[in-house]
């Protein structure tokens, strides 16, 4: 023998004995006891117990479903094409993860907000970080087309009180339903703003009402909507994030009163208290200060913002 | 108001009734509820079991631990890593459904054979299709460095009759635990060939002697083992696949006795009727009618194929 030396490797070679302590996988119940004792090896405990509940449930999907080899084939594939679609900008996981409701039932479990606070609804695949800073009643929909909206509030705590210096992230799709997120073309924002408030918490936002749409159905998501009875739309709705020192983080959603699509939204996204009038009006003063010459839209809505639950 | 009328999005735009019936999800329990009742409408009975029952484990999964904002995006990231580090040859997402013990569970749960017929395992995620023809007692190992090795039998039924044609599919790692699969630059088969049984079903494949090893740890299925104290080692193994019309479809490997890590094998693979000796042999007459210049190891085993259940 030489170099490497296969003895190390495959001692007995002799032969093995029938009656040798080989410790291999009994069918089924025992390959799950097995991978949830390695799995609770995890050096974090909170690691451990996600790993040791996602081995647990996982296999309890396959065992209940008789899970085929082929099947098994299709999700690995699925898989892989929703990843070799996802990146900076688009992320169809995202989208899963919403039209199968987990992202709306995680926002439910980790945000127990007071009744009186503004609640929160699913982030969506389609947040962009850094917008640009936009002052009060600066229209972020500049040069495109659709029907002027004004979007006016306060940002508060419970008491009423303003959240001084409270930053609104705000984005939203344009009339055709498309996100700058879609838009691989655009490098410069488009639909999206942060509008600062004023001393008193006052906010102006300008933008286009925006109108329900369909989500991206040329995927893996849209693949498998594509093979159901669901409704693919969203209601129309308009995107805010506000993370502000001393107060819950809040990522939530306004709805246009009476529109389409409220009661199937297809990301689980609508709340009661997140649905408000939008108002039209005829050509004259506007709540930014100045006189629109045609009609617009005024939605007024106050966030209320949830103290930090430390 | 112009063009794209508003007035259909968000007819009632004077103020929202409080009474009005605008169907929301409530807290918890409903939009799981809401999510199995609507992916419960697949055309296909077998796609509205699958994605039902998907719906029903994720969101238990969610529940049980009770998975932050954080913590989902941290999955929805990992997923985003292993989908764009997949492709046609290197293939994470089977990596990680080997390592949760999935792979090993899907085929427990699909092929129960008599116990005359030889045991699958798990495919891994480095088969490539397409594998060269070879002849009896051709050497697929031509040119690599490591320790001859011969394997030799019969491909039967379970009467032990040959089954005339077959094929076995074979393909294995080098002696630094690597497959063709991981080498993007390599560009023609690399210890993997098809060798055709002569018609008494016997068989004769030439390569090295396979050394246990590690996967893949440079990837995200690698940080999560780095995570725990789990073995990343797999014991030696070669692999097999036979697909032969009236038999089912056998992917499986075989192990040398005595190798190690047969207790600890990290994608759960191991089972006793697939560890096998491997003899060795001083230099002398080899099995395939040819003369041996220095030591080498003989394996005799017999695949015993399972008629098809149809």
């Amino acid at each position: 023998m030489t170099g490497d030396n296969p003895a190390r490797q495959h001692g007995r070679s002799a032969g093995r004995n029938e009656g040798e302590s080989i410790v291999t996988i009994e069918p089924d119940v025992s390959i799950t006891e097995e991978a949830v004792r390695r799995w609770g090896t995890a050096q974090s405990p909170r690691t451990a117990a996600l790993m040791t509940a996602l081995v647990r449930h996982l296999h309890a999907f396959a065992r209940e479903t008789g899970l085929t080899p082929d099947e098994w084939m299709a999700g690995v594939q699925w898989l892989t094409r929703t990843g070799r679609l996802s990146d900076d900008k688009r992320q169809e996981f995202i989208l899963a993860s919403d039209v199968l409701g987990l992202s709306s039932l995680v926002v439910q479990l980790n945000h127990r907000f007071d009744e009186r606070a503004t609640p929160a609804t699913v982030l969506g695949p389609f947040h962009i970080d850094g917008s640009p800073p936009a002052g009060f009643g600066a229209d972020m929909s500049e040069g495109l087309p659709g029907v002027p909206l004004f979007l006016v509030g306060r940002v508060t705590g419970l008491d009423g009180k303003a959240v001084p210096d409270a930053v609104l992230d705000v984005w939203q799709a344009d009339v055709d339903g498309v996100y700058e997120a879609q838009l691989p073309e655009v490098d410069e924002a488009r639909l999206r703003a942060k509008y600062r408030v004023r001393p008193d918490g006052s906010y102006c936002v300008r933008t286009i009402v925006p109108l329900g749409y369909t989500i991206p159905m040329d995927g893996p998501v849209g693949d498998l909507i594509g093979r159901t009875a669901i409704s693919a739309y969203r209601p129309a709705h308009i995107h805010f994030l506000l993370d502000e020192p001393g107060y819950e983080k809040l990522i939530t959603h306004l709805f246009p009163a009476g529109t389409e699509y409220l009661d199937s939204d297809v990301v689980f996204g609508v709340k009661d208290a997140l649905i408000t009038p939008f108002v039209e009006h005829q050509p004259g003063p506007s709540p930014d200060g100045g006189t629109m010459d045609r009609p617009f839209l005024v939605a007024h809505y106050d966030f209320v913002l949830q103290p930090a639950q430390s």
